[in-house]
């Protein structure tokens, strides 16, 4: 779609919490965009071309140039539209600290979700659940005293935080009822969750918790498939 | 140390390609700094109060505040000392590029040296020099026809490539004589570590290969000895 953004295109699939992030930062900056969706299990030649190191979604594609990953897309969405919101916070340290959650969220935090559901063994299903609970306490206190992560309005950690509720509330489910997002333990998250979900930048991208359940479904049977006849 | 630049140290240690990347940042910013070196094996308080979650080096202290994660460090620094020399590019897709390459270095490529020397199987030991040798195909490809991956000076690709230098020579050598940066091959690259390692930013930086290699086989004996124990 050309449009006075110039021509934006975003890669992706609708379940990816990784895909999520930069459509709801297109959203914050009211950027229109053609939102081209993989088929599940394979690989468009334009996905192959446009990312030939990672072959991953998300790609933004700006003027036909291919940008990757979730965290670089969603900077790169800040700096290019700066006339909207910003997403990152101005002050370098306040910007390092953003930086270091959505880096915390996504090689310590994030593997537990996926983790949880594939365990072999009660011990090791224990183990992730525990890992969430701990990054969800230390969350917890940074989210104190503010609607968002980012203040007043919807920032990078919130981007790359929310952008895993969906999952986050499947797998509680998932999981026969394990309370992680805990009304007593982090009433903080939960109102912050209640907030996010509800925000207009924010309530198209995030799907349904019974739609996640359905494809998680798939997802794990498919990875368990592959791991047995390997 | 008390400066025009504000109290500036940083909690490392010198054989780390991590520190080294803050290191070469601040040496490219001009910015003094009290270099505090932890001790092999053991943590100090310091560090584990400056970086609670991942209790890791390294960590900026600027005016008493943790800054974690080396690229984010460098990213800091670059923000905060914006009257040097740029370090990332200006133009936000130059930017992401940059941003997608260290991130590759460090999920991708990097694992990648650690495992070579620690292979428990021939086998293992020769698919980690291959997807050695194919990433560094592909920053071949990108170096190409500049002086640095920034273009006529150190940005970045470089700060997060040439941290690892000294690592991959050591390895070379570990390895029996495999070539990684190989003058047929990588032309450019051998040609773009020449220049790097003399480059006033970067020579006090960068330990000798000799140096690497001594601590390499301490720290491997030590990864060693603590798995068969566990």
């Amino acid at each position: 779609m050309a449009s006075n953004n110039g021509d934006v295109k975003l890669i992706g699939a609708w379940a990816s919490p990784y895909v999520m992030r930069p459509r709801i930062a297109l959203n914050v900056k009211s950027v229109e965009y053609e939102f081209l969706q993989e088929q599940f299990g394979s690989k468009s030649e334009l996905l192959l071309k446009s990312n030939p190191v990672h072959k991953k979604i998300p790609v933004l594609l700006h003027n036909g140039k291919p940008i990757c990953e979730s965290s670089i897309i969603v900077e790169y969405i800040d700096e290019v539209w700066s006339s909207g919101p910003s997403i990152l916070p101005s002050d370098p340290y306040d910007r390092a600290v953003a930086r270091f959650w959505a880096a915390y969220l996504d090689e310590k935090w994030f593997p537990n979700v996926r983790a949880a559901p594939m365990a072999a063994t009660e011990e090791a299903k224990n183990a992730a659940v525990e890992q969430l609970k701990e990054g969800l306490a230390l969350l917890e206190e940074i989210s104190k005293g503010k609607d968002f992560f980012g203040g007043e309005k919807i920032g990078f950690i919130d981007i790359a935080f929310g952008s895993m509720l969906a999952w986050l509330r499947a797998l509680q489910v998932m999981l026969g009822g394990v309370k992680l997002l805990d009304e007593e333990k982090t009433p903080g998250l939960c109102k912050w969750a209640a907030k996010f979900s509800a925000d207009p930048a924010v309530k198209d991208v995030l799907p349904e918790t019974e739609k996640i359940i359905e494809f998680a479904k798939l997802l794990v049977a498919k990875i368990k498939a592959a791991a047995a006849s390997s």
